[in-house]
């Protein structure tokens, strides 16, 4: 088996040892958090990371009252005129901990009397070791260059950390049922998405589409398909793909929507039903029937709550991108120009 | 002349008329927000504005320090649950005013206390009248769908605003060498972009890569050239781009380098030559001769400082993605499947 299809199959055990082993160090953050009353929060992270801090900054906003900057490190880093954090709660996301410019921008924040936090696969990295307090992700060691196991335990680990600072008992307790869901949705994408998956063998471009906590989850299959399969996708929230490339649908472009049910999904429901119209390729993520009859292709996910639906919904995704790499003869684990840690400045 | 095109002629005309009929003004918004303290600024735009919001990202950060959060409108439209926006200033930006998503950011900020800000080219519209103060733009009837004169004003009036809060007397001078180095861009790029635009007529992907101030350009001239085109390239700022999406290039991927000279030079000519190993094709925007000669076809920029180079990078953009469409054969003023104000939850 790849390393990338032993990592994606193991999610469910990785999520549930993190929600097991950090359940009392995120309540002691979360209360440290409380306590400074931050003025808002700042986020530090690249690549499969920051798709996570996009998550984050959806959650820490709807559950927690926090608006969530992203950081923009290359005003820590080249233009060396970082902006005032002192009065924020700054996390660096990163799975070595090692990145240059989310330290610079953790290491800035610090010295600016902002509280810093780790969010890392490696406690002893450098990025652990700089930040006032860490959530290790107990992923294990992460093989394959493209993230996946790393990636769905930052989503758990910031919905640990926001239902801790919310004092949300009950999101809680809905949490441990995350490893349950994520388990019955690997071993449903691992059953369906290959037997449709050579029809897209030749696809040189798509959209995918997320709404609202799934906006990190269009930008997460799209970075996988990038790396795995090196077609060049769009990721757009619904609303921006109106405002302007929506332009670029014609018949039989392929238009994949990440759907749950929830507060988004009647947005999402209606771009389906344009897409339909103007007769483009449809892809539907979703725990609802009703669209997954309605598209062309449709990968099925359990019927999770919409703010944990981020953690379930990109596991069709990473299979989709896995499934079709391999269709198109690809290598997996080593794609071509990519290393595991990437240092930029 | 088709609408777009006499729009793209007339900016420096627009942005000279905002320069002088909005001094004073931006000057009592920014003593305004100065006594207000904000611990960061939050900025809500969609499309083209939001490109603008980028580059006011980065330099709210590198000249005032102030940490800028992106509004995410679903969480106050969709989710109905806006985050805490009581210490924050709270910017709007809308062409037309009259965005219903960006309208409701700055209404549940008002009402949280916080102080707000509309950037329209309609000052009767309703943004500008649920803001506490308003810049309008000057920049006059705007009839061509893909925006252009209003996003160089809208990224005069941020550096306006911002050189204000900062108190940069010295940048306020700046400024008003602007007018003149956008009549250049827009003279150069249409004594040149046609002539090579050929080579491009039929690109079916590319990437456009920009950094700092310029991540914001690179943004924008993908949408114009998915708008304008329909060809789906992809935006990303260098360190992103290597942190996966870089995986894409193979010989003779098209890659667009904004690259001016300034902090991010190296970083972006380093990648230039990266791109020129691996046999990709290579666009360069830049004021610097030598990468100009290194790529296989060039724009060129005067020698405006980077902070203000956005406003001229955009321009060859605009003229290339124009000429494009019109070698593709194309509707200029009215693209497929898009409306001039587009109305999202």
């Amino acid at each position: 088996m790849t390393h990338i299809e032993s990592e994606i199959r193991e999610q469910a055990t990785v999520i549930e040892a993190l929600l097991n082993a950090e359940a009392a160090n995120t309540q002691q953050i979360a209360a440290a958090i409380n306590a400074f009353d931050p003025a808002f929060i700042c986020i530090a992270a690249r690549g499969t990371s920051d798709n996570a801090a996009r998550y984050a900054q959806y959650l820490f906003a709807t559950h927690a009252r926090k608006m969530v900057a992203l950081a923009t490190p290359s005003v820590h880093t080249l233009y060396q005129s970082p902006p005032d954090l002192s009065r924020a709660v700054v996390i660096g996301i990163s799975q070595s901990g090692q990145s240059d410019d989310v330290r610079q921008v953790v290491r800035d924040a610090k010295s600016q009397g902002a509280l810093t936090v780790a969010i890392t696969n490696d406690d002893a990295s450098p990025l652990a070791n700089e930040s006032d307090h860490t959530i290790p992700l107990h992923a294990g060691a992460e093989r394959s260059v493209a993230a996946t196991k790393t990636y769905t335990t930052e989503l758990t680990a910031a919905a640990m950390l926001i239902t801790a600072v919310a004092g949300d008992v009950e999101g809680m307790q809905t949490l441990k049922l995350v490893p349950g869901w994520v388990q019955q949705t690997i071993d449903t994408a691992f059953a369906d998405v290959p037997t449709f998956v050579e029809r897209y063998r030749y696809m040189d471009r798509y959209a995918v589409i997320g709404r609202g906590y799934n906006y990190a989850t269009a930008f997460e299959i799209s970075l996988k398909i990038k790396e795995l399969c090196y077609i060049a996708g769009e990721e757009y929230s619904e609303a921006d793909f109106r405002h302007g490339p929506i332009a670029l649908v014609q018949p039989g472009f392929p238009v994949m929507l990440v759907a749950p049910t929830g507060a988004t999904f009647d947005r999402q429901r209606d771009l389906l039903n344009t897409m339909v119209e103007r007769e483009a390729e449809s892809l539907v993520i979703s725990n609802d029937e009703g669209v997954r009859q309605v598209a062309h292709r449709a990968m099925a996910l359990p019927n999770a709550p919409e703010w944990l639906s981020p953690i379930v919904a990109v596991i069709p995704g990473q299979v989709f991108a896995m499934s079709l790499a391999q269709a198109r003869g690809l290598p997996l684990d080593k794609p071509r120009h990519l290393q595991k840690v990437t240092n930029t400045t």
